[in-house]
């Protein structure tokens, strides 16, 4: 974060969400996809922001990100109104319903990378059409690093773009429900295995508060979750957590595997602080030293002498 | 091994199993919460097992345990038929339904220890009716580490007792619904802390393929389960885990925290052997050094460097 310069690019959505919880209900809260990631990957490196919001994106939400240093040189604002999505979770946060998508200036979102942005080393497709992510896949051929998100909406309606994302990109992120949807298997190993098989070098499963299994060739890496008392709202996470991982492994600038572990140990905390509040929320009384002592707290907790 | 001194008593139920999975039907193949905690054991440390069978109990299975070097001076014998329990595992083995259990001899079944029992130092109190479990621990007074396992049914009919046996160990197993079940409280760190105030060391929460995290007012181990791509029957993993957890501390003999961890990796993956075969048949053809690759395997899975 010594200059300027872009290490890691994210595109994804910056919306605008109503959520209810069994204890809370927030209205128009800062979300989307980006914001969590970019907001999780600011604490470790200089990140530039690849989305669209409408007019009517509130003032208090562009200082947020300019709180977080994230470059917004790529966030683009178009005349409407914002990206809007509003979810219930069920009792036990096990679960949540959507209540309402409403995609507005969203619906017309063809992502452009500033010139500035293309020579990024890092880049972080996080959940949006696969048509979109190959768009992006196109100007970012100098990446060194590519993870990929998706969702159970895109397998269903754009598989074969989506398969191409998937050939295309170093690390693909799905959640177990994903995987066990892509590839017809329910044992996460043979699910990843084909997808593996498909051309990425990492494939990483996420089981929520059950953790992450990252497979590759060279042998695989299981992760608890960081075990939480109270979670608040899991809106979010799974970005906080693909954040804080590509964040992490961009101020390395290397991808070995130590690196690659390390950095997801990272990714696991940025998401435990992230579900700890509302929005953006958990991050903003965060420090590096915060984050800091998780991971040691983290580390203690997973050693096995 | 080296000597006939029993090190580790386990008490629990021995029976005949008839398993249905989507793969593969098995009938009246050896099972039971003592068989598999004892086989499991018997690579470590030299068990003694406290049972009932009827006088039905087919000679291979006690070769079997006689192979397994398993003392039986506490395995009863009685006149009638041994317990049968019959049950499906669902398409993905996640869920399975009970078909029918015939308690048969297990009905009267009233735990006594042999005399040359008494002073072994590790007791596993596996899952039988909480007053059973009382009754052993008025026997095993020397025992230095004692671990008790429990059932939802135990909860809901003899939750008194139950409680009574939490308060007399040292460490309590249950999986996840129970601990929610017995505490009333969704979140597992917060469901330990109150299983925790009722007085034992260490509270046990295993969650399956999912793992376990063990409590302790020292702090908190996170541990995955090994990663499998086929699950044959998953009948007894818990049990499995207990008893080569607990073979595993009585062969180092001393409770420390680091012995504690390096023991609870040994039941993780001897539950990794145990379900990938029905009955004991993913012990038969194991041995200690089959183990040690697996655990190598395993602690390179959860390294961060």
């Amino acid at each position: 974060m010594s200059d300027g310069t872009i290490e890691l690019v994210v595109v994804g959505s910056v919306g605008l969400d109503t959520i209810e919880t069994p204890h809370e209900s927030r209205e128009d809260i800062l979300g989307g996809s980006a914001s969590f990631a970019c907001a999780a990957a600011s604490f470790f490196t200089r990140v530039g922001m690849v989305g669209v919001v409408g007019s009517d994106f509130p003032d208090p939400c562009s200082a947020l990100f300019e709180a977080f240093r994230i470059d917004r040189e790529g966030l683009q604002v178009e005349e409407g109104k914002t990206f809007r999505w509003s979810g219930v979770y069920e009792q036990n946060m096990d679960h949540r319903s959507t209540r309402s998508t409403d995609l507005n200036v969203f619906a017309d979102f063809s992502p452009e990378l500033p010139p500035s942005y293309c020579a990024a080393p890092f880049l972080f497709l996080a959940n949006i059409g696969p048509g979109l992510q190959l768009h992006v896949l196109d100007q970012a051929e100098q990446a060194r690093f590519v993870v990929a998100d998706t969702m159970d909406l895109w397998i269903d309606v754009a598989r074969d773009e989506l398969t191409q994302v998937i050939r295309r990109v170093d690390m693909l992120t799905v959640n177990e429900s994903e995987a066990r949807h892509y590839t017809g298997r329910h044992n996460l190993v043979a699910a990843a295995a084909d997808l593996l098989a498909l051309g990425p070098k990492y494939v990483l499963i996420k089981k929520g508060e059950h953790g992450s299994i990252l497979f590759s060739e060279q042998g695989t890496f299981v992760m608890p979750a960081f075990p939480l008392e109270t979670v608040t709202d899991p809106t979010g996470a799974g970005d906080s957590f693909a954040g804080g991982f590509m964040g992490a492994l961009a101020s390395l600038g290397d991808v070995c595997e130590a690196g690659l572990r390390q950095s997801l140990v990272y990714g696991n905390i940025l998401a435990s602080f992230g579900v700890g509040a509302f929005s953006l929320e958990g991050f903003q009384a965060l420090d590096r030293a915060g984050i800091e002592d998780r991971v040691g707290l983290f580390r203690s907790m997973i050693h096995v002498p």
